[in-house]
C-alpha cells in the first residue's frame, strides 16, 4: 500500500522578502573628532539615506552594538543595491560592522505538505515525477496566494524589537532532520499553540537562512513590551522542538528610533 | 484522574528590575595623549553622570575590562537611557566595551508553581483555560507583592562583586527543559539551601536574560570577603542542579569604586 | 573468498584546478582619506591586475567581507603568483583580508572506486601490490581524460554565487571515516540525485582542502536565481548523508562585479 | 547504619596567596616611535615597580604574549592595588593586555576530607549540624598550619615557568562532580603518585578560580629544564583523572627574567 | 602471571630539535607608508638575521599569514634567543604574528615500549622501581643513538610545506588515552604504513607540544607537489586512529622563500 510508504521528509516552504539586517558599532574615537556641524552632516546624509531604501533604524542595547539597520525588500537586488548605498555614505567611514544577517521570509507549510504527501502517497504518485511535480507546484502556488500578506513583510510598528537566529539540531542521537515529517510537524503544530497565546502582545516575522547565512533560521519578534520576549522565549523553551532541537546565536534587543530621531542619536 | 496528568512544565517566574552590565577596557594609548586636566575633566563629566543616572562603578581584575558599570532600574526605559547619556559622554571616546549583559531581575517560583499547578490540576482546570489563566494571574499578584523587596533589586554595599552568566544544559541526554517539573523543583530547592549556609556572607541577585542576551541568567553576588565567591560556588558545583546542568560563561570579579573615587581610579 | 573482504575504505578521487578564494574588506576610515582621484587609480590598478591574473571579483552581502576575489588556475604556483601580486597592489594597503579559502577541484568517484575494488577483490589482488596500484592508476588516468571538462575549472557565468566550507562529520558515535565505502558511495549517489534535479538552476563546483585548509571541501554554488541556493541546500539537508554527517562552516553569498565595474564599486 | 550513607561530595580546601598572571603585549609599532632615551625611562619605570610590587617576570615564547607578569601576595586587595599600579604605568600605553589568570594558592585536602567524613558519619553527626561545622572547622585550621609553607606561594627562582589553566569534565555521561569522593580521591592520590616522581624536577603551585575566572584551576609549573614539563604533563595524561576528566586551556612558556634585565629584553 | 597484568600505559618518547613556528602578517597599511629604500633597509635586516639565526621562511597561501618563519635548534635556549631577536628587528614594529606554535622533535617509541614493558613484566619488574628506571633508561639511551639523525631536525628542502597541529582524541566513549597501550601500537603501526606508502614523496617531521602548547603534537609535512598533502592526508584519515582519534587545528600551506628572495617578497 502506497501510503505506508515513509512521507517525503522536506516540508514544502514559500518565501517573500528578502531582509538584511545590519549591526552598525560607531567608532566613538574618530567621531568625536569631528565637529557637530560636520557630524550632523554625515548623519543627516545617512537619515536621508534611511528614508530612501526604507532602512528601519534601532537602537541596540549592550556592546554587541550601536544601531540594527533592517533592509526589507521585494528582492534581492533592492536589498543589495540598498546596502551598498548605505556602504558608501560618509558615516560608514566612521562605524564598523560587527554583525549581519541576510535571510528571506520564509513559511513553512507543514501541515500543507502532510496533506499534501498523503493524498500523493495514496494516489500512488512517486516523489519528483511529473505528476508530484505539477500538484506540488499547485499546492506552492495556492499557499502564496492565500500566504501573500504574510509574504510581505510589512515591519511591525511596535517600540522594540528582538532579533536571533537559530538552528535546528543536528546531534548524534537528536536529529531534527532524520525525525519523520509527522513528528516534526506535531510539534511545530505544538511549538505554534504557544506562539498564538502571545498573539496579542508579540509579532513575529520568521526568515529562512540556509544557504544564505551561518545560521537555518532568523526570528524577528516584535512588541510593546520588552519583558514580552522573555515570557513568550522562555515558555517556548520547554516545548519539545525548542527543548530538544532549538541551538540558538546571539540575541539583540533594540528600540525603535523614528527617522526624525536618527540624527539626534548619533550626535554628542 | 486529573492530579496524574503530567504538571505544566513552566515554572512561574515574577520580574523586577532591569539591569545592565557594561564592561569598559579604557584605551590607554590614547587616554595617555591627554594632559593631566583635560583626563579629570573628561573623567569628572563621567562620574557626574554615573551619579545622575545611579550608576554603580567597580573596578575589574585581569585583562577583560577595567571597570563595570552597573545600571539597574524600575524600566528598561531608564536603563536605554542611562547607557545612551554613557555613550555620549567624551569618556566613551577612550574606551571600547568587551562585554556588557542585560537582563531583568527575576525570581523563579518553583515551590509556588508546584502548588498552583497541583491544585488546578486537582480542580480540573486545564491548562491555559480562562480558570487557568484567572488564578496563575492572581498567584502571579500574591507573589509580586510579597515578594516586592527583592524585585526592586537594592545593590548590596558590599565591596567586591562577582557576575557570570550561565544556563542550564540542554544535552542530548541531559536536558533540563524535559525533566519533570517536580524533579526541577527538587533539584532548585536543593540548591537553595547550600545558598542559604552563606547567607549571612554573600548576597546575590539572579536576573533572567532569556531573549534579552546570550545566556539565560546572570547571576550576581556580593561579599565583604571575595574568597566566599569560591567557597560558595564550589561547594554549588557538587548540587545535581549544578554539576549536571549548569553551563558558565565568564566569571568577572570586582571591587566598588565609590562615587568619590572614579575620577582618581582614571587618573594615571 | 576474497571478495568477502572488507572493501578498500579510501575512495578515489581525480583533482584539478586549484583555487583560492579570497575575502577582502575595505577599510573605510583609511579609504574615505583618499581624494577621489586617488581612489580611481588605485581602484583600476586593482581592476588591471584583475583582468591579468584572471581573477573573477564578486561583491558580498553583510558584513562578512565586501569583495569575494576568485583565484582559478592550472597549478599552485599560478594561484600563489597571482595572490602575491594582489598582495603588492596599492589597494592592499586599504583593506584587511578577513577570511579565505584554498582547495582544489576534486572529482570524488565512489562509483567508479566501488567497481575496481571489487574487480580487483574477485582476482584476489592485495591493495597496494604493484597490480593493485597499476590497475588504480590507469582506472585514474582513463576518468581523468573523460573527465576533464570538469577538472579544469571554468567558473560559470551567472551573476549569484555561494560559498562555504564543509567536512564530514567524525563524531563519537556517527563517524564517517567508519562507514564501510558501499554505504558512503549510496549515501552519495543518493545526494547526486538531489544535485541533478536542480541541474538547469545551480552550477556546482566542490573542491577538496584536506591538508590544504582548515575544512575538508569547499563548495561553490552558481545561479541566476539565489533563493535557488536555499531550497537546494534545505532540500539536500534531509539527505541521509548531509543530515547525519555534514557540518558546515560559514555561507557567503555574492553578486558577479563584470571587470569593468569593479571600480566603480569601491568608489564612494 | 550512618557509615553507610554516602560520604559528603564536597572536598575540604584550604587557601593561602592570591595569585594574578598578567599577560602582556607590547604595541612595537608605538613602542618603536619612541627614542631609545624615552624607551629606556619607560622600562625603568616599569622595572622599578616591578621591584615595588614584588612582581616576577617571565618572557612567553610565541605570539601568546611578550611577557608575564606574576603578582603574589597575601591578599587580594594587595594584589588588585599591585595590578592598578602597573595599569597607570607610561608602559601600559605600550602593551595590550591578551590574557589574564586570576586565582588562589588551593590545597585540595581529599585525603583529610575522607577521614573526617568518615568519622562524622560513624558518630552520626548530620551534615551541616553545629557539631559538623565544628568538626570540620577544626580539620582546616590544623590543616592550615601544617600546611602553611606551602600556602604562603613562594615563587620558586627556577628558570622556567608553564602556566595552563584546566576544568574537571561536567561532560553527558563522565562528570567529575557526580563521582563518589571516594572516586575521586582514590583517583587524586594515582595522580599524585606521578607527580610525585618528578618531584626533583619540577616544582608545581595549584591555584583555585572557581568563582575568580573562566577555568575552575591555574596550574604553574617551575622546572630548570623545560622539557620536563613535556614529559610530566604527557605522563599525567594517561591518569584516569587527566584521561578522562581533565580539560586543558592555553599553556604558555616562559622564562624568567631577572629584575636587572627587565629593561634590556624590552629595548629595540 | 606478571606477563597477564595490563601493560604500563605511557609510550616510551624521546626529544630533539625545538621548533618555533612563526607566523607573521605584514601591517600592509603602515608598510606602504615607507619609501622603497627604507623597506629595502628594513627587509634586509629581517632576511640577515633570518641567515643568523639559521630561520627558514615560506611564504603562506590565503589570509593566515605571509610569512611562516621556521626557527630549529638543539636547544630552547638558542630558539628562545632567535626569536628575542626577531622580536626586536625594525620589521617587527610592521608585522603582527596572528599564531606560533611551539614544540621539540619527538620520536613515539610505540614497538619498543611494548617489548621493553613485556620483557619487564616477564621479568617481575614492578613499574617505577629502580630495575625499571635502569631497564627503560637504557632502552631510551639505544633509541636515541639510533635514531640520532632523525632527532636532529634537518628541515628538508622541499619547496612546499604544509604544518598542522594535532590532538588525540578524549571523548566522553572515544578516549586515545584509556586504550590498552597495545592497541595503540597496532593502530600506530598500520598509520605509519601509510605514510611509508607515500616516503618518496613527502617527508614529516612530528613534534610533540603536551604541555608546550595549546595542541598536543605539530605535524610538518615537505613535499615537491602540494597535491601529495591532500592525498596524503586523505588516505590517512581513513586509518582508525586518525578515523577516530584525531582532532586537528589549523592547515598552514607555503613555499619556501630562500634567502636571497626574502627582500623581493616584502617589497611593493
Amino acid at each position: 500500500m502506497p501510503n505506508e510508504m515513509p512521507l517525503h521528509a522536506v516540508p514544502l516552504t514559500i518565501e517573500g522578502s528578502w531582509m538584511l539586517h545590519l549591526f552598525w558599532r560607531l567608532d566613538r574615537a574618530r567621531w568625536a573628532e569631528l565637529d557637530r556641524q560636520k557630524q550632523e552632516e554625515i548623519a543627516q546624509q545617512f537619515a536621508d539615506a534611511c528614508c530612501d531604501t526604507g532602512a528601519q533604524v534601532f537602537s541596540i542595547i549592550g556592546h554587541k552594538a550601536d544601531l540594527l539597520i533592517l533592509l526589507v525588500d521585494e528582492s534581492l537586488e533592492e536589498v543589495r543595491e540598498a546596502e551598498l548605498k548605505l556602504r558608501k555614505l560618509a558615516m560608514s567611514a566612521y562605524v564598523s560592522v560587527p554583525y549581519s544577517y541576510f535571510s528571506v521570509v520564509e513559511l513553512g507549510l507543514y501541515e500543507s505538505s502532510l496533506k499534501t504527501y498523503r493524498a500523493l502517497g495514496e494516489q500512488g504518485v512517486a516523489p519528483h515525477s511529473e505528476a508530484w511535480d505539477k500538484a506540488i507546484g499547485e499546492t506552492l502556488e495556492r499557499q502564496r496566494e492565500a500566504m501573500a500578506p504574510r509574504l510581505s513583510a510589512e515591519i511591525p510598528a511596535s517600540p522594540y524589537i528582538c532579533f536571533y537566529p537559530m538552528d535546528r539540531l543536528r546531534g548524534e542521537d537528536k536529529n531534527w532532520y532524520t525525525v519523520p515529517i509527522e513528528e516534526r510537524a506535531r510539534m511545530m503544530h505544538e511549538h505554534g499553540l504557544v506562539g498564538r497565546r502571545y498573539a496579542g502582545q508579540v509579532k513575529q516575522i520568521i526568515s529562512g537562512s540556509i544557504g544564505l547565512d551561518d545560521w537555518e533560521w532568523g526570528v524577528d519578534l516584535f512588541a510593546d513590551d520588552p519583558a514580552v520576549f522573555k515570557r513568550l522565549i522562555y515558555e517556548m523553551r520547554f516545548d519539545e522542538v525548542s527543548a530538544v532541537y532549538a541551538k540558538f546565536g546571539q540575541f539583540f534587543v533594540g528600540k525603535r528610533v523614528p527617522n526624525e530621531k536618527v540624527v539626534s542619536i548619533l550626535l554628542g
